[in-house]
C-alpha cells in the first residue's frame, strides 16, 4: 500500500517494503535507533538506487561511526551546517528534522538562536559581497 | 582617493576616511587585528549607515568577547557556518575571506573538506525534500 | 467575485473575467485541454499585463506548437527541466503541478525519481565547486 | 566571425547578424541609446527564439514607453528592483549592468547603499523565518 | 508560557516576556502601531541577543524616522525591495507580513503585479547571464 | 606538490597522488575518456572520503554503465538537468564544465539556447509563484 498524500510521488510504506528496499529501511530505523522510517526515505523508494545512493551518503557523513570513520566534526557541529544550510535554502522538511536532532543532541533554544544569528547574517553578507560584486582581497602567500 | 576597479561601486581608501568611517576603519583593524581594511569594509563605507550597521552586527556575533557577549559557539564552529552559508550562495568574496579565517584558526584541509561535505550534503537532500515535496513527519509533542 | 483564500493578492475567478483576461482564460484552457483556469493564472490576472506576458512565454517554450515554432526539445525533457528548476528552488506550486504534467506525460516513479537524483546531485556538486572556489580548466580551443 | 571568448556559448557579432536577429540588435541600440549591442545579447542570439522571446520581455518592462505601456513604477524603482533581486542570487553580469544603468539614472552611492542594505536585510530576515520556519500571523480578514 | 506550534523553536508570549525582551516586543508595537507582537518577533525572543540585534537592524533601515536616520528610500519602495527578495528567496512568511505591509501603505494589485513582473523577469535574467557565462561589458571609464 | 592557484585550498596534483587518491583519479580518467584530472577532482583530493563519496555518486548518475545501472534518462537529457540545476544556482565552473560536456554529446547552439531558454523560465515563473503564494490547485484524485 503507498500513501500518495505525504508527497508529489508515491512513497513506499514499510508494510510493503522488500528485497532491498526493506534491508536499508530496517539500516536507518537501527542506525539512528527510531522506530518508524520518516517520510524522506520514504518518498526516495520510489526509485531504489536514488534511496541507496542518498542513504549512503547519509551514513558516511552523518553516521561516521556506523561506516567506521573518524570523523573531525562531532554531532552537534554537524547538525548546524545542516541547519545552516537548510535555512539559507528554506527547506521546511530538513528544517524540521533536523532542528528536532539537534534538539535530542542537547542544543538548547539559546544556541540554536547563535545558529541562526551567524547563518542569518551571513546570507546578508553574501548580499552585499555579491550586490557591489567586490573583489576578494590580495594576501601574502 | 577612491578606487573603483574593486567593486562596481567606489570604494573609500583609509587615506580619503574622516569621521565616523575613519573610527569604524581603525576598529575593523583593531578587532581583526589585521594590517588593511578589506574591500568589502571599504566598499560598504559608501553609505555609513550601511558600515555602522554591518560592523556592528559582524563585531556581535564574529567577535563577541569585543562587546562583551557570552558566545555559545567557539570561533572555528561560527567560520565553519559561514563557510556552509557561503558555499550554498556561491559568494566568491565570502569563500576567499572565510576559507583564510578558518586556516587561520587552524582548520587543516581535511576538516575543511568535511564542512564542505556535509554542506554539500544538504544542498543535495535539500533540493530532493523539495523536490518531491515531501511532509514533515509527526512527532510525539 | 474574487477569491482572496489562495494567495497573498486576490485572484480572479473564471465567472468575474472579461474583455483580454477572459481570451486569455479560454486560451489557456483551451492550450492545456483542462477544465478549469489553475490558481497560478487566476492570480497573474491582477495584472492583465503581467498575464499576457507570462502566458506568452509558456506558450512559447512549453507549447511550441500552439504558435508554430518547431521545438528542439521533446515535452518530457521540457518538464524534466521545469522539475529540475523547481526542486532547486523549491517551488511548492510549481512542483506540484509539473510532478501531475510529467505524469499525465508518461514519466513514471522510477523515472521521476532519477531526474531528482540528478537534479540534487548538481546543487551539491555546485555547492562544492563553488565552496572551494575551483578555477575553471582550460580547454584546447 | 563570432566571439567565442566571452561566454561558454557562441556569441554573435554585430558584423554578421542578419534577418531577424539583426533588427532586434537595432532595436536594442536604439531602445536603449546606447552604440553597441551588450555580450547579453549577442550570446541570446545563439537561439533566434530566445532572443526575440526575452527582448519582447525587457521592452515590455523596463522600456514600456517603446510599447505604449502606461507603468506603474518609474525607472529609478524599476532598476532598484533589479539590483535587489541581482544581489539575491548574486549574479555578476546583471550587477555590473543595472548598477550603471542606476547611475545613468541618477542613482548617487548612497542610495545605492541603501537598496543594497535593504536588500540583504531581507536575505538575513528570509533566512531566520525559513530557519525557525515561523507560520504565518493570522490577520483579521 | 510558551507556544510551540508556530515555529520548530518556543515562540516567547508576550505574557510570559520579562525584561529586556519585553522593552523590545513594546518597542515592536508602538514603532509599528500594531497590537500583537508577530510570531516572527516572539520566534527570535529565544535568543534575546538574536532579538535585539534584528529589531535593531529592521528598526533602522525600516523605520528610519524611530531612530532619527533620514533615509533615501521611501517606505513604498522599501516594501517593494523587500517582496522582490523575498519572492526570490520563497520565504513565506516574509512575502505574507510584507504584501500586508505593502498594501497598507496603498499599493494596489496592479502595481504589486508590477514589482513581481520585474522581480520575476530578473530572476530569468539572472539564470540566462549566468547560465551562458557572459562576460560583463567593458564600458568607458 | 601542491597547486594552491586553482582554488581556496590545495588542490592535489596527480604526480603527488598515491595509494586510494591515485586509483580514483585514474578511474576518473578512465571513466571520462580524458588525459588529465579535472580541478574539481583535485581540489576534493584533500579530503580523501569526500573524493570518493562524491565520485561514487557521479558515477552511479552520471556514468551509469560503468556501474551496470540501467539508466531511465540518456547522457544529453542527463546534461541539460546538469545545465539548468547549475544556470538556476549560478555555477561559473559547473556550468563550464557541463556545457563543454553537452557540446561534445552533441548539443547544438540553439538546443543549448531551449535549454537555458526553459531554464529561466522556470526561474521566473517559481518567483511569480513562491511571490504571490500561489496555493496548489486541487486535483482528483
Amino acid at each position: 500500500m503507498s500513501d500518495a498524500a505525504i508527497s508529489t510521488t508515491s512513497a513506499v510504506s514499510e508494510a510493503e517494503a522488500s528485497g532491498r528496499v526493506a534491508e536499508i529501511f530496517a539500516d536507518i530505523k537501527s542506525t539512528k535507533q527510531i522506530e518508524s522510517v520518516p517520510n524522506f526515505w520514504r518518498t526516495l523508494a520510489s526509485n531504489q538506487d536514488l534511496l541507496e545512493s542518498v542513504w549512503g551518503e547519509v551514513k558516511r557523513w552523518m553516521h561516521p561511526e556506523s561506516v567506521g570513520r573518524e570523523p573531525k566534526l562531532d554531532a552537534q557541529t554537524r547538525e548546524m551546517i545542516a541547519l545552516a544550510v537548510s535555512a539559507t535554502n528554506g527547506c521546511a522538511y530538513c528544517l524540521n528534522a533536523h532542528t528536532a536532532a539537534a534538539q535530542q543532541l542537547g542544543l538548547d533554544a539559546e544556541t540554536l538562536g547563535e545558529v541562526m544569528a551567524i547563518a542569518s547574517l551571513f546570507n546578508r553578507t553574501n548580499a552585499l559581497a555579491d550586490g557591489f560584486q567586490v573583489t576578494p582581497d590580495v594576501r601574502p602567500q
